[in-house]
């Protein structure tokens, strides 16, 4: 019998990847514009860029990609922290009779 | 119209409502014991305890935490990044020619 994954499993496998499918040549890290395509596709809600290079070029910043480099699962690790951890601060800070445990 | 969310945002919603969804008073932190329900309901294949107090004490001690604390998000994310920069690890020693893109 196959095994059955949790809700929570099957999100860890979706984060991995999504990352993984985004590379062409499936190598260790993603071009930019592969990544640019990630974002625009998987994180168009949690992800602002404005569309703009600037934007876009924040975005690496934070994430601990250096001019001109790939960017690694572990750039994108942080960026998915950032947002989880976010996410985990708006849930926290709602009252806890009005917390619908819901962020979507 | 409703935001349509992609797959990767809702898995980073799944993983912190899940840790939000685990502790009874919606305190900061979760009880040892809320944890091991977490552990147990949604991560039986990835993380493996072998049901004794050792096997769940070593995994809290992986997590940074500390004897008699509660489990903090921070905690619970450092779990999440190791298992899945462990699964990341799988998919990118695969041979690109057998690849074929999914864990589970």
């Amino acid at each position: 019998m196959a095994l059955e994954y949790s809700d929570l499993e099957k999100a860890i496998n979706t984060l991995v990847t999504n990352f993984h499918a985004a590379s062409a040549d499936k190598g260790p890290s993603l071009k930019a514009d592969e990544f640019k395509s990630l974002l625009s596709s998987q994180l168009p809600n949690l992800v602002k860029t404005g569309g703009s290079d600037a934007g876009f070029g924040e975005v690496l910043k934070q994430m601990g990609v250096k001019d001109g480099e790939g960017i690694t699962f572990k750039n994108f690790w942080t960026l998915i922290q950032n947002l989880a951890t976010s996410q985990y601060g708006l849930l926290s800070n709602e009252k806890v009779s009005k917390c619908s445990c819901l962020l979507l």
